[in-house]
């Protein structure tokens, strides 16, 4: 089988690397095409990036000439689909051209999350939801359409959320964060900012956890999606931990159900999309851990290769009905690996051509 | 005026060492008296003492013989008044036995916390709970008689809600905290546990922090404490910094309050000990800061020598009222600070007699 | 006695915060002209700054309006004294230029300490170096001259040395260093790049360490200075330390000494300056620790209110003759404090008239 | 093949988990033994260890019964190969019992590494140190013999110096560590010991380091090890890095070299063992790279699955002839994995028989 080529806007940022990383042995996939600030455009990758993570850059990227990151800037025609891992304010204005030039966007930004024609995808979570690319016009048109991942912090939850939506209705949920520094990019956290401290703020991040959860675990109705009736407050805080965020939870539920109910509902969790074999789909997307203090971001993160939600602590609550501490590798779940799989799931669905 | 002679249980831990430190040149009272584990009995504090602070070991105490932990074991006359800062499985046989030998103990510990005998004490927030001592039998006999101070997550909470209790009435609490490694003591959390993770587990936390709110804010009735209705639910988290728990609050309270109401019943808040002018009371409680990424733990734990709680982000809560984020220090006020205030109060009330 | 006048260069960065929040209650000086880049020029301090230290902004400085940073964009006229903490690209063109305008300029930074004419000064070291003003010609014309004081890596080094080399002649050094993030300024170092993390680089920096020791410990000759004939070789890296840059260091002596004797040169050494008593110097610019284990930055870099070296762990080196560790506080005693302890030695020798 | 059995001794602790890491899919050794301390004996190491390592713990470990640590303890024979990471202590008491009782121990304790019948190992370094096993009178009686690896500080530094020495002869070497605090095993070093901190000494690791050095770049004569007359003076400091030593070290040559001729050293070294094809050897046991602030503990200690020796920033030393910063995964090169290399040469010479 013949890779299909990609590219990646934004590449030599925190979750361009990552993309990089985990697309580097991809069967399906092959980068071809690398496109980031006008600083970068026209240098190779190996020189343009300041590689940070501890997996050494592929060689047959490092060599690759880095493109200007908006479609007028290009030194090489786009591939049909690119990931794209822009800020938002550049996203919102760069995205939109590719899709109109006929590319297929597979957003990491935030910038299109919300709008009502965009999945805002988790194959395990809402498949579904692909029927809203019959609203793009521009698909129509052109062929070309866009998707978008979930926020970071929501990735975990929204996966811990799912099968107990399903089986006994969540109605509140109280999120506590605790966030990793990679999530606000490189450089992004001053390091006298968090060595040995706690920030108890960071922008926009409690409104987008408390909307796309609804979003994501809404139900389509003539072909729009209609939010689910679920009441989030998120506190959000950042913490000095290099990867994966660690979240406290409380949830109230429809239907009552016991400790074991909830557990084997984590666990029996396989997805909408368990039958597509897609290659970067965790074998189990929810581990439940029985051990008292876990899961941990340092001992936790890497399950399923960094695609599995961990989740520990199921125990009361005495507001509502359990509380649990979910945990999520952010920049790979809960970013570029978050992506790819929805790029898989575009394939396997045949909506690639 | 002499001051009083005064004695630390537990004195090489790291609560004993904030005693020390804190009552240095302290106006009221003196250290005359050190006791701790049968390791260290009769070897001079300087030599038994692992000393962690930053400030220098006074040198009138580093010269002090140090005496066994157990009445028995004593090898001087205890004095009077004895802050212990023993861990509550000590505690639950040793501060009875000092009691019982006529000392008045200022407790730390959890043990006695709970009983509905002794006063569980913060002077601005419930300095009535004094009436309890009527209750304790010893006291009438030989004069022994014991208060303790909240957990150290327990005691920044207890007091933001305090004046939001009285003013508008406080019905449910969600805190999740994010607790600094000094709470556990020393040699306490080993560095490979929380170097760049989180743990979402402290032993017993979470239900000392939702019972002790409800004995603080509760009210006498017929020389009882009667619980105030508040439910509180919460998740206890360690991170990777050195001094200080930070809490994300959420609640819900019985009469709608303003967000100005609300910040004007924090600023206006003295206590009901402002009167007695005790040396370690804060000239404020309650610090409300309108900067939008604070309180912080490297920038704001020292706020009124340690002895402020400081409180910032007070925004709407999308499943309660109100949600906020507030900030201790553990080991000042929420530990040895909190006792030594405590003592204030009771020579004030004319209690040391 | 009246305070004299001083302004802050650079009065936003982090050592610019130590300036204002060591001259708070200086018995000599009051700030009342404070100088920033463009985007701070016509704000207010408070809201031009992003205050970084754990005791409050003090409110006099908070409403201080900031001028811009060159002479010809200053708002209002700079006092005849001003504190520099510019970087060196822009300490090299306006420092100068207020020297030019009659100005003395005590400056933190490299861009003129190796200038045969300028001081680079440490009152207790080589307060004699003073002479060298007599060089400045704009000091002939108009008044204005500049005094600097050493990188933050050298200070201590320089201190440790300095007893040393005139009881026994220091003839070459081995110095490995661990530098805190503070001393790269804000937002300096990502927490991405040293969480968990060491950096075994810092540009420039092993060159000033082993040019500045030369300059500091040579000997006035003629009107000029004579480099002292020591050879430095550094290792500088970074370390997730906040404040504190701790250095491991071989020294081989020309006159063989005991260990006894260069404890007693270290625990004798009081500096050239003492008979001023300046306020900001320490009462033992030397302190010598038997505890195995120290100096750390934890518990050792506030001694002497940040002004003292702490030193510890002397024993025989193979290589050379002996070898230690020693800190220092690398804003405190390497940055603000340095300099102002020079401008308090200017005072105290009439030079500021 | 059949794999041959081995057993760990010390199997709870940081490194045994190591072992067990590194051990789960190793072509030659299979683990069919595991024993501890009294404490665990008769519990599935699964209820013993508490598994601190980020991949999981392997299901046929998880349920071995784990035997005392001493012979007359053990529950099960032992293996003809034990690896050992007991504390030196134990080591001294128990390793010879086993040799006794005709084992192959391949210890990674200090208690024996310094005899001069036992080779202390590095198969690129000095594999021929190996006909020293003719002189372990043991040996000769029932099979059983000793060997060892040096502590993981000289490790990376032994690797550095060995092509170096070969080509052009070392005779000074200053080096000043940054070592992880996993090297102290667990629970180790308190987290209030080392967050934000330095600690300038760990107990007799300078003297290791020193001596160690000589022994492994002896040579044999007359069937006994020369030391190398190499002077090392090491100043030896812990800082808050999870995994990996990081060195700052000046070396003085007997023969000249250039940069060039340093680096071609390091980049042709392959080591005395290369033809043997050793399943964990390093295709490169040194890699030097060009990055200015490399190499760091986050990005480099898994080059060569952890068992490269990174280095850079070779430049000159005003003192000596060269300085460059050294980096090794302390609890794989510097451990475990330097144990099961050195099995491996074992069983590639035909010395397990």
């Amino acid at each position: 089988m013949t890779k299909a080529p990609v590219g990646i806007l934004g590449a030599t940022g925190m979750v361009g690397q990552r993309f990089i990383q985990l697309l580097e042995s991809h069967p399906w996939f092959e980068i071809t095409w690398l496109a980031a600030s006008e600083r970068s455009a026209g240098r190779t990758y190996a020189d343009a990036a300041n590689w940070k993570l501890a997996t050494p850059l592929p060689a047959n990227i490092a060599s690759l000439i880095v493109s200007g990151a908006a479609p007028a800037q290009c030194t090489s025609p786009p591939p049909r689909m690119i990931f794209a891992a822009l800020d938002s304010h550049a996203a919102a204005e760069i995205e939109p051209a590719y899709v109109a030039a006929g590319c297929i966007v597979i957003s990491n930004s935030s910038a299109l999350r919300m709008n009502p024609h965009v999945p805002l995808l988790i194959p395990e979570v809402n498949p579904d939801h692909l029927a809203l690319l019959n609203q793009q016009a521009s698909r129509t048109l052109n062929g070309g359409y866009i998707i978008t991942n979930p926020n970071c912090s929501a990735t975990g939850l929204a996966i811990s959320l799912a099968p107990l939506h399903r089986a006994f209705g969540v109605e509140r949920v109280f999120v506590a964060t605790m966030q990793a520094v990679s999530g606000a990019g490189y450089p992004g956290v001053a390091s006298l900012d968090i060595l040995g401290n706690v920030i108890p703020f960071i922008a926009g991040e409690e409104e987008k956890l408390e909307t796309e959860i609804q979003k994501m675990l809404g139900s389509m109705r003539d072909g729009e999606i209609e939010p689910a009736p679920i009441t989030v407050s998120a506190h959000c805080n950042r913490v000095p931990v290099e990867d994966g965020h660690t979240e406290s939870v409380s949830i109230k539920l429809s239907t009552p159900a016991t400790k074991e109910d909830v557990i084997a509902a984590w666990q029996a969790f396989r997805g909408g999309s368990r039958h597509l074999h897609l290659p970067s789909a965790p074998a189990q997307p929810i581990i439940y851990t029985e051990l008292p203090d876990r899961p941990q971001p340092r001992l936790d993160i890497y399950a399923g290769r960094g695609m599995s939600t961990v989740i520990g602590r199921l125990r009361p609550c005495n507001l509502f009905d359990w509380k649990f501490t979910v945990l999520s590798h952010n920049t790979i779940r809960g970013a570029a690996g978050a992506a790819i799989l929805n790029a898989e799931l575009l394939k396997a669905k045949g909506l690639l051509a």
